[in-house]
């Protein structure tokens, strides 16, 4: 009979070990052995502990050694299996995160460049990846100017491991949240995701408040009582919202929160995508704007 | 007779125009001719005026075209010559502003490279560089891994910036401020030249403000009233200082900007290393250090 612990092989007749074939002393190891079948950590084998055991057969040197080791094997452990839980959402929510540290940094340093070449060739009107390019493209011959060119092409793979990322988002978000996709755009669903925290958080939360997600310091200065409720949070970047006159941004807000509250329920529970909602929102969006803004020359009632 | 104005060369026999070679309406262009060699811009060519000559060749369509073409050129002229004018020390601050710059942006990106590893495969130990390149070495199979590879190439990228960026400022410090690379380091050197704006404005401070250059909100609330004087700006991160004991810092910063201004001035006004100073440096300092903790056993007095 064969029994496999976490530290090793026994081979037994009867109650007789015949053999042990021990696994190295890596925590690392032993964790990926154990992600793959389940081991046994605690018990006895032949009616011996398997701490005892371990000591006998010169896996660990004492009895103490075994309880550290098995202890960290544990938390190693959990650690592994909570990375393998990464559920698709929150892939998309570190990619979203990554992007905006790199539109940061891109803006950051393209800026940058762009002061760093006019100090030597004067005004350009080129700017971010284009100035980018034409510093590679040109000729620099003298001096120092390794480090602008260097700096350049820096800037350039980052704006292509941003394309990178973008269109891995876009693979992903039609994949894990089809409805918020199409309603809100791959990018601002993405957004609403990582600040909600997960799919499901997003899809409990009400539509006022999603609404006013990433609002966060107005908000809180409304609820002091210092400042008008805010009308949008980051879905202000919705192109129905931000291309509206400002006097209906909030009644366009709260049409679109609505639609998309309901598009990542359908998102979270169903995964069926419903085309039919962006119709349903346009028609939604063009009622408001024409209530509010009659065709002159037709009369309001 | 040869004539060189600035939109063509007239070829005159005595007062009579023999034929005129027209220069492309490119700002760009002339503005390269002009810095070559001065070329007539205002006068008389055959006693009429290049102005009416231009409309008359061709060159433009009418007098008002003429004024808004020259009225560009000037002003792109200026800006070349500004280009042209530039000096060592703004090469020198321009590429200390990119270094700080870039270390800003490897920070974020490599907190977030680590954030997004971590999401994947658990805790790490490695960081930034060392992190990045584990990525590009490691087996990547599975979809929406080459978003993470790319992120991490992108850093080692800005890595690479930063050591050549940080290999000629090293080279132009040294041919610049010797002195002044020679006590502070050339990075620190760099920092200080770019506060103050200029070498020359750098040696025409008085040694008490090199000693807080860079520590403006605490030398703003000092002069309100509400804080001590500030000990040191950016000088802290001079190893004498920074290594130092509390209560001794603000004497041995006195001694180091003390040296660093004697330093700048005859980087900016003499040019010769004296090598000697970084001794007496050292010796003014131990001189500090022992004053205020005297060996043990040794009496004060």
């Amino acid at each position: 009979m064969q029994i496999r612990t976490w530290f090793g092989v026994f081979e037994l007749t009867g109650d007789r070990i015949d053999s042990v074939e021990l696994v190295p002393k890596d925590t690392d190891l032993i964790t990926g052995l154990l992600l793959e079948e389940p081991l046994l950590m605690r018990g006895k084998v032949a009616c011996t502990d398997l701490r005892d055991l371990a000591v006998e057969y010169g896996f660990v040197d004492s009895g103490d050694e075994y309880d550290r080791l098995l202890h960290e094997l544990n938390i190693e452990l959990v650690k592994k299996q909570m990375a393998l839980a990464v559920t698709p959402d929150r892939q998309v929510i570190a990619a979203v995160e990554a992007l905006d540290d790199i539109n940061e940094t891109t803006n950051i340093l393209s800026e940058r460049l762009k002061e760093w070449y006019m100090l030597n060739h004067g005004e350009t009107r080129l700017r971010g990846v284009e100035l980018a390019n034409h510093i590679l493209n040109t000729e620099y011959a003298c001096g120092g100017q390794e480090s602008i060119s260097s700096f350049a092409s820096s800037l350039i793979g980052l704006y292509e491991t941003r394309s990178s990322i973008e269109k891995s988002l876009k693979d992903n978000m039609e994949a894990l949240a089809p409805n918020l996709t199409n309603i809100a755009g791959y990018i601002l669903g993405a957004r609403l995701l990582s600040i909600a925290g997960s799919l499901e958080k997003l899809a409990s939360m009400p539509s006022s408040t999603v609404q006013v997600l990433g609002a966060n310091n107005a908000l809180f200065k409304h609820l002091k009582g210092k400042a008008p409720s805010p009308k949008h949070g980051v879905i202000f970047r919705h192109p129905f919202i931000n291309s509206a006159p400002k006097k209906l941004r909030g009644k366009i807000a709260r049409a679109v929160a609505s639609k998309i509250s309901i598009a990542v329920r359908y998102d979270c529970y169903s995964g069926q995508l419903r085309k039919e909602f962006e119709g349903e929102l346009e028609a939604k969006v063009t009622g408001i704007r024409k209530k509010n803004f009659p065709k002159p020359g037709k009369s309001r009632y």
